[in-house]
């Protein structure tokens, strides 16, 4: 899921990662979200091959397909969405149900709605397996709800009955791959796959969980569509999650869901001409972008005695047909001092977000890999400074 | 707010309001949901000028404007809106935060987590004058929130403490103006303002409330893009209502934003056509096919010995100048008689809601006037049979 959680207020005096505008040496850099506006060259290149017209007519009801169970689903989406996870080899979408929401956040919200139960005497337990996406405890715990309660950390969680497990996979913060923990009897797995896409992670195989999201803006770049998608096995658990949405914002905007088939639909034609001399793929580019940022970041942290990022096996891709590495929307650093990343990296003006917010401790820190070209390069050499000096200080060193 | 509510779960066997394949004498008209899709003809009509075409490259950031509370509201939206508010002269806008929503149904949710309290120790009562909206219901319990607690019919409440009182006017189910009924020291109010635009009620003066919620489906018909707003007086209020949003869905989609916006632009245009020789506009176009519609319904309903319709007096159209009648976009049939109408009508195959989902009673009925034509027309001969038979049945009769 997303990049853009609750629990960061935002900062209306710094330079957001969007910002075009050009940077001073003096410029505060915010790599606090995850606006992923750097595939935007791509999109710009395609031309009007992406380009959707509406016309003032159109898509005027409430509904999409009425024999659907997501009866607010524009059968155009569902199409190509089952087209792409086909072309990409990612999950498996036959005999699935499709649940389109406002964004993978939404579905989220919906899932836990869906897999709670409004006549248990208690609410269903929440856990995910720390470092966890910090919205998801904001999600489940700001309405109060009694459907379902935040636990924390997955790994520690020793409760009797019902619970649900998030599992993000590849992760956010720290991109590791990932499968449950808990392994209880009574428990319900929602899987956050909103990274498994071949830009961030080889793919290895066709994932095949009983509820699954996806969102549009990790997977193309597209945030401000607000397009998720959930592959739900059960004809009752997708059910009530089309009823989360019809209470919460009846159905989900029909003109991006219109926006998210036709791209989707471009996106799974390019896959066709991997890697011949036809004009690059999306995820051939997107990865290309991507590894440059991750060799470049590591690079400059190989210097540091004291600061490490996560480190990956290659793996075999099976949608590309190479060994390919992670590169993850997120930086997850450590340092083995222990340090208070988010106020060092503040005195050099550059925004992260603390480990505390994702269940780990302050000496991690979660960095956006999503910022634009200039704000990275100066990100980077602020790095750098950092660890020249952070050297210095070490013992020894 | 909406006409489409949770409470009525979807009838895949019938013939829905949105149905273009015909009717034949043995269909179900259904008429739960107020899908307003017979505004259609006039947006076909006004061709290109209301097309929208978006590029593969737009939209793409999170953010729409980072100097705004609501930062993820399109300028454009913003302008739009307040240039229909000046146009038609039926809200305030000045000095007012604009809040978008996913729909207007999105945005009580995001009203009502905003006049909550974290740190009360109890949740704060949500109350609305009976006959109401029965959407509210099920939105402020669906999630058992800790925060609010549906209360019911506002004539009734007499609780200490602080409460929310949603008024909305021109009210659904019946139509009627309506100002606040508790007005109690802490009391908060939301104004739905849903259906106060000229087509259906006289616009007699610009409102000034504190809360006041409009939405895109029942202004110009456009459902399928799930636009609402707010207009707030209060900052904090503005903010939260935000936050709500950010976490629940991170913001609202951008494409349906842009549409709304040109879409409210073109029928400001057309107001500065009013009553010209110029192409109708928008709102004397809908106002005529509701106003057509009224007077068949009246036609029928005064043959009838039992039933009745609310009746409200001409008043002065600011926007017309004109003194013109009310046209809800639902009837509320009454019937003097003790019988169930939603059994009733379904005996001759028309769905509508009953008066106890509405906190009234079962000799009440909510019908949608939104039906297509055909709709309509099959559904008022239905009427005169039930009529007939109703009228040989009463006593004396």
């Amino acid at each position: 899921m997303g990049g853009l959680e609750n629990g960061a207020t935002y900062n209306q005096n710094s330079v957001p990662s969007t910002n075009k505008t050009g940077l001073s040496p003096d410029s505060i850099i915010n790599l606090d979200q995850g606006d992923p506006t750097l595939f935007e060259p791509y999109w710009r290149k395609m031309g009007d091959k992406c380009t959707l017209v509406i016309g003032g007519c159109d898509l005027m009801s409430y509904f999409s397909d009425i024999g659907n169970i997501c009866w607010f689903l524009q059968p155009q989406l569902g199409d190509a969405i089952k087209g792409l996870h086909r072309a990409v080899g990612n999950a498996v979408t036959d005999g699935r149900h499709f649940v389109v929401g406002t964004g993978s956040t939404q579905l989220f919200m919906a899932a836990i709605y869906a897999l709670s139960s409004p006549s248990a005497s208690h609410p269903v337990s929440l856990v995910a397996a720390a470092p966890y996406y910090s919205g998801y405890k904001d999600q489940a715990e700001f309405l109060r709800s009694g459907l379902y309660k935040w636990e924390g950390d997955a790994r520690t969680f020793d409760k009797d009955g019902p619970y649900i497990e998030v599992v993000t996979s590849p992760n956010n913060p720290d991109g590791a791959i990932r499968e449950a923990v808990v392994n209880l009897g009574e428990g319900k797995l929602v899987y956050d796959l909103a990274y498994y896409w071949p830009q961030y992670t080889p793919i290895t195989h066709p994932l095949d969980h009983d509820i699954m999201l996806f969102t549009f803006s990790k997977c193309t770049g597209h945030a401000g569509s607000r397009i998720g998608w959930a592959l739900v096995k059960d004809r009752e658990v997708a059910r009530k999650m089309t009823e989360y949405m019809q209470i919460s914002s009846i159905g989900v905007s029909k003109e991006s869901q219109l926006r998210a088939a036709k791209i989707l639909g471009v996106l799974s034609e390019g896959c066709q001409n991997l890697g011949t001399a036809a004009s690059e793929n999306f995820f051939e580019y997107s990865h290309r972008i991507m590894r440059e940022r991750w060799e470049s970041l590591q690079n400059v942290v190989k210097n540091s005695k004291i600061f490490s990022l996560p480190r990956f096996p290659q793996d075999h891709c099976n949608f590309t047909g190479k060994y390919t590495d992670s590169n993850p929307a997120f930086a997850w650093l450590h340092s083995k001092e222990d340090i208070d990343w988010e106020s060092l990296l503040r005195e050099h003006k550059i925004i992260g977000r603390s480990g505390e917010k994702f269940g780990a401790d302050q000496k991690y820190v979660r960095i956006s890999m999503f910022s634009p070209p200039e704000a990275f390069t100066l990100f980077l050499e602020r790095l750098s400074a950092i660890i020249d000096i952070t050297n210095g200080n070490v013992v020894g060193g």
